[in-house]
C-alpha cells in the first residue's frame, strides 16, 4: 500500500445555540441581514462535524490515523470547547466572528490542523446545521 | 376499511436554544441538577419532533387526515412558535416551565390537541434532541 | 425464554407510482380533495415498509423467526407485486381501491397476514411515503 | 476570510413517476434496454437532491450565501417543476428526455444555474433515487 | 406535570461478533438452522440498541431521568461487555446462549434492568443488527 | 448529453466479523498497536460500501450504466465473499492484511476494478464501519 492515497471520515455531534450577528452592527441591521437567525434570544442546532483527513497509511498496519486518536483530536480541539455552548458568548476564540456553518467550518479547521499527525493532511471539515443545510471547507 | 384503526406519523424539524432550569433556583443549583445542560448562555439544539394521530379513515377516500392539513397544524401551532427562538425567553406559553425535552412534549400536546379534528385523537409526540436523545408522550 | 414476548421488524423499500382518486368521482372532485396528489400523470415515491411481527421465540434457538424467511414473505407478497409498478394500474388487488399510504397498510396486511407462520403473530405494518410521513396499521 | 472557498450543500424532496424510455424505441426496445424500469404505467420515487454550491463568502457576513435564498431557487427551479409530477408527461423542459437519474442531475443543473448569484458557481448536483442509489453531475 | 408518563429513549452502538449455534449441537446442525449466520469464523455487526424508559418527570425539574445517568447506565451494564468482543466467546453471562438479536434483547434487559432508578420502569429495549433488521422485547 | 462527465453512486451493506493485527507480530504487539480492536476473538460490524463510477452516459440512454448491473458486480465480487464472514480467515484474498477499512478500500478496488465495463472509471469505494467512522479510496 506504500504510495496509495487514502481517506478518513470520522462524525461527531454537539448541541450549541448561536445567534447570527456582526459585530459593530446594530439590531435592526442584523435582522435585515439574517432575518430569523439574527433572534436576540439565540436559536440552537444539534450540529453534525464530518471531518476527512487524507494521507498514506502505513505499510505495516494498514491504517491511516487511529481513529481512536482522530476522535480524541477532535473532542479536545473542538466538542470540549462548543458543545452545550452559546457560540456568540461562551467560547473565546470565536469572539467577533459571526457564527455562520461557513466560518466554523473555517475556524475549527484552524484550531484543529496544528495538532494533526506529521503524515497526515487535513482534507475537508464539514458541517451540518439540520439534515437538510451543510457547509464545507477544504483549506483553500 | 369501516371501523379499522389507523396511524399517521409526520415528521417536523425546528432549530431553538435552551438553558435548563428551574425557576426560583440560583444558578449553582441549577448547575448541580442540571450540569452541562444548565449553561448560562444556553446551548441548542436542532429538534426533531414525530407527531402521531389515530383514528379511522374515511371509508370513501381511505385518508384518516388529510397530511397537508397536519403538516400545517404542526407548522401553525408549534414550529412558528419554537423555529429559531430561546425556549426559555421566547415562547409565552413555556414561560416559567424548564424546557426538558420531556416537558416540551407535554406542553407541545397541549398546545396542538385542541386543534385536532374531531374524527382524530393525538396519539404521541416524540421529540429527538439529537440523533441518540428522544422523549415521549401519549397522553397519558 | 419460554413464554416472553418478542418482536422482529423488517425493513424494505419499493418504487412505485399512483394518483389519489375515488373509484366514480370525476377529476374535479379528487383534485379538490387530495390537490396535487390527484395529479392525473400520476405522481411516485420511494416506499419503505417495515413490517413487524411479534411470538414467543423457540426456545432452543432462541429465535422468533427466520429473518430470511420473513424477508423472502415481503418480497414474494408485496414487494414482487409493488415494486416499480404503478398502484393505480399494475395491482390487481389494489383495483378500486385509493392507493393512499392507509389504504396500502390494510391491504398489504390482508395479504401477507396468511402468510404468517402460526406461532407468530402479524404485530404492525408501517408504510414511510417520504421521510417526513407514514401510515402504520395493527390489525384493530 | 478573504479568498478562502467554502462549499453549501442544501437538501430537498420531490416526489415523482417516471418510465425509463427513449422516444422513438418501441415498447420492446425499451423493456429490453431498460427492465422493470420501463414498466408502461410508470413507477415513482420519493428522489432526493443535494445542491452544492461554492464561493468566496463575504467578509463581514461570514455568509457565501443566504441558505433561505438558496432554498428559494431550487424550489422554484426544480421542486415546483417536478414534485408531485409525472416526469416524462407533465414537465415540459423534459420532454424528449428520458428521465434517467443522470439525466435530471443534466437537466435541473442547466435550469437552475442561470439563477445563481454573480459571486457563486454551482458545484454539485446529487440526486438519490433510492437511499442506494445516486447520481451526480458536476458541470464538466 | 403530577401524574403523566413520560418515555425516554436512548441510542447507543456497538460492534460485535457472534455465530448463531446452540450449544450441543453440531456444525451440521448448526448450518441447517442458520445458514451463513452459522459461519464457523463468525461474521460482525455494528449493533443499534436502543432503551427506552417510562415514568413520571420529577414535577420541579420536569426530567424523568437524567440522560447522562442513562447513558452511562447503558455504557457501564452492556456497552462495556459487549462492544469489540465477540458474543459467543468473550461475554461471561452470555455463555450457552445463542446469540440472536432477540435473546441479546432478553438477556440484556436482564443485566440493566436492576439498576433502574426506583422510579423509572424500563420499557423496552429495541436492537438492530442492520439498518433493515431488528428485534426488541417489552419485559412481558 | 455528449461528452458530460456524470457519477453513480450504489449502497450495498454486509455483516462480518474481524480482528486487526499484522501478521507476525504477537498478541501483546497488536494489543498495543490496536487496542480493543485486536480482541483474539474478533468483533464485528455492520459494513456499508459505497461504490462510485464516472463516466459518459450513453448519448441515446441518458444511462452511464444500468444500476442493475452495478448491484450484480458488486454483489458478486465484493459481498458474496466478504458478507457474513470473518475477514481475517475465510476471504481466500484477505489473507495476511490487517482488515483495517483502509485496507479494504483498497482490496475492494482490486477486486471489482477488472470488472467495470470499459466506458466506466471507478471513482471511488468509500466503508463505513460504524455510522461515525469511514475510509476511502480514489484509486490514487
Amino acid at each position: 500500500m506504500s504510495s496509495k492515497i487514502l481517506y478518513i471520515t470520522r462524525r461527531a455531534e454537539f448541541a450549541a445555540s448561536h445567534r447570527l450577528k456582526v459585530t459593530g452592527w446594530d439590531d435592526n441591521a442584523n435582522s435585515i441581514a439574517f432575518g430569523k437567525c439574527a433572534n436576540l434570544h439565540n436559536h440552537g442546532h444539534t450540529y453534525t462535524i464530518e471531518l476527512t483527513v487524507a494521507g498514506t497509511p502505513d505499510e505495516t498496519t494498514g491504517m491511516l490515523m487511529d481513529l481512536t486518536e482522530l476522535k480524541k483530536l477532535i473532542q479536545e480541539h473542538i466538542i470540549n470547547h462548543v458543545d452545550h455552548k452559546n457560540l456568540n458568548e461562551d467560547v473565546p476564540w470565536l469572539q467577533g466572528i459571526n457564527p455562520t456553518a461557513e466560518n466554523l467550518c473555517v475556524e475549527f479547521w484552524k484550531r484543529i490542523q496544528p495538532y494533526m499527525p506529521a503524515h497526515v493532511r487535513l482534507y475537508k471539515i464539514k458541517i451540518w446545521e439540520t439534515e437538510n443545510n451543510a457547509a464545507a471547507y477544504k483549506g483553500e
